[in-house]
């Protein structure tokens, strides 16, 4: 389930030339965007250890991306998605257990060293805003963008906007699914991600039937072919799902639910169950369209760079304001 | 319970002197407020049958509140709070079980009838805008307000704006509970209001004891004095609005909760043991404060006299914009 089943969107609209950089646990994804919104080719670089070494990587990554075509490109700005609990107003990682970064003012360590205004975006919301400016989302007034993989992560985005709730918000994986249910490694019990993250599906498979399986995928091809353990888990990850989507509609009301990651890649045999049980959960609620991720996965870094064009925006703004 | 514990803030500061109106299911609540922010004696009126009735029952309420200084008020504009499913935007009551409304252009019938500009507002939002103002949630950037009584149903409140969803949002006592659990009115299951309102205490512990109640404040008296039945059905209660809290907490990760509506009447007996197990059910999330309300059972027509304020500085502001 690595790759992407839709090709990314390649084409952002005419703006401002910007850098834009996905930084995950094993790769750093990088690419520039130009004036006419041609998106470069993706780069994957092995994530260096620490966050001096990430920042110098950055640095030469800019390079490459930048000098290829001289000064052409005209770089304004830089984005930068990040894992873990990310300060959005200061640019600050609090806690990224990937990457082993606590308290990492990463905006002010790559604007020191790239000398462009930098923006930095929780990963999952920057995919949530590329899927919500030119992906499944688009049109819509607000969606939940639900990236389904290692973990269970969301992103509410309003008005085209991710709400980030100073770091905190979107931890739809870390909202309780099953009070009975076993304990999470961040220290709750029952936890969404503990019944459906794609690690979470082949933990219980494995541990149900006593056969090891290498991913989700084999899971679902095993209930397919009528394996009742394998249905089972897959059916109790689809419940908690919709049920966890069910109390965010309640709540929140959003006009999409997108639904990304790598289990996503399962297409319908995910979305379809999932679209039906929504339904039978909700009455008089607004009824979301339910819709797969269209950005792929270089959803992150898109996002990374739609994310540099907005900072440009919100600087000049603030530059013009005469108060 | 039908009386607030807290007295009602009586002071909103400098600013329009505004009509504020309450459209409950039994009484209509009315006030005035001057420039100088005094709130006006809040008079109650029953609520008359039918849309044009209320009309014209608001019409007189205007005259008998803005006639005692005669023109010395200097009337700018009208709030009102109304209960259902509420379409902010447009000021049309969509649907309103209560009074037994469908689609009614109320903010358009009143202001054909007032003269004044009029804006409309979801009753638990309205309160929940007067206890981020002047209430419990003051100088907290985001909170969810909980109302407690006949139903359950929340507002989110971000930079001391209720976020309405075209109307559909904060129906948290229709978000999943139980999903094994009983079939609620609205058409779910499970729905947390089944379990958590005022009335389903009172209605689970007759069920359970055969002995009728005349309200959860009886259920939660037997509890303390010993009876079993009144213990689980007040823990039940108690544990589904912290599941509920919690994963609210987990997606949008508020500063503050607050709690109102009747059952908040029963103060630290609720406040205290919601607050313990919303600690358990956390990990690493922002941990909210859960507070009390403080604007009591004027907390509605309050929140609509600074809903009829705010609508006069958005109407300026666009007046004033050159583009």
């Amino acid at each position: 389930m690595s790759r992407s089943s839709a090709p990314p969107v390649r084409l952002l609209g005419g703006g401002d030339a910007v850098l834009a950089f996905d930084i995950g646990g094993t790769h750093i994804k990088s690419t520039a965007v130009d004036r006419d919104g041609r998106i470069d080719a993706v780069r994957r670089t092995p994530t260096p250890r620490g966050a001096e070494a990430v920042v110098a990587t950055i640095a030469e990554l800019a390079r490459a991306h930048g000098g290829r075509d001289g000064f052409a490109l005209r770089l304004r700005s830089v984005g930068v998605g990040v894992p873990g609990l990310v300060d959005e107003s200061s640019g600050v990682v609090r806690y990224a257990s990937n990457l082993g970064w606590q308290d990492v003012p990463l905006r002010q360590l790559l604007e020191d060293e790239l000398g462009l205004p930098v923006a930095v975006r929780h990963d999952v919301r920057a995919a949530a805003l590329a899927e919500s400016r030119i992906g499944a989302a688009y049109g819509h007034a607000s969606a939940v963008v639900v990236a389904i993989g290692t973990g269970v992560c969301g992103a509410l985005v309003i008005d085209g906007v991710p709400y980030s709730g100073g770091g905190y918000a979107g931890e739809i994986g870390h909202a309780v699914a099953d009070p009975a249910g076993e304990r999470c490694p961040c220290g709750a019990v029952g936890c969404l991600e503990t019944i459906a993250s794609a690690s979470s599906i082949v933990r219980r498979y494995a541990a149900a039937s006593g056969h090891p399986v290498r991913g989700a995928r084999e899971v679902l091809d095993a209930a397919q072919r009528g394996d009742r353990l394998a249905a089972a888990v897959w059916a109790d990850a689809v419940t908690a799902l919709a049920q966890g989507i069910a109390r965010l509609v309640a709540a929140f009301a959003p006009h999409a639910i997108v639904v990304g990651g790598g289990l996503a890649q399962a297409g319908e045999a995910l979305i379809g169950p999932l679209r039906s049980q929504l339904d039978q959960l909700l009455s008089f609620h607004r009824r979301p369209f339910v819709l797969s991720a269209r950005c792929g996965e270089d959803a992150g870094v898109v996002g990374a760079a739609i994310t540099a064009r907005d900072h440009l925006r919100v600087l000049r703004a603030v530059a013009d304001d005469p108060r």
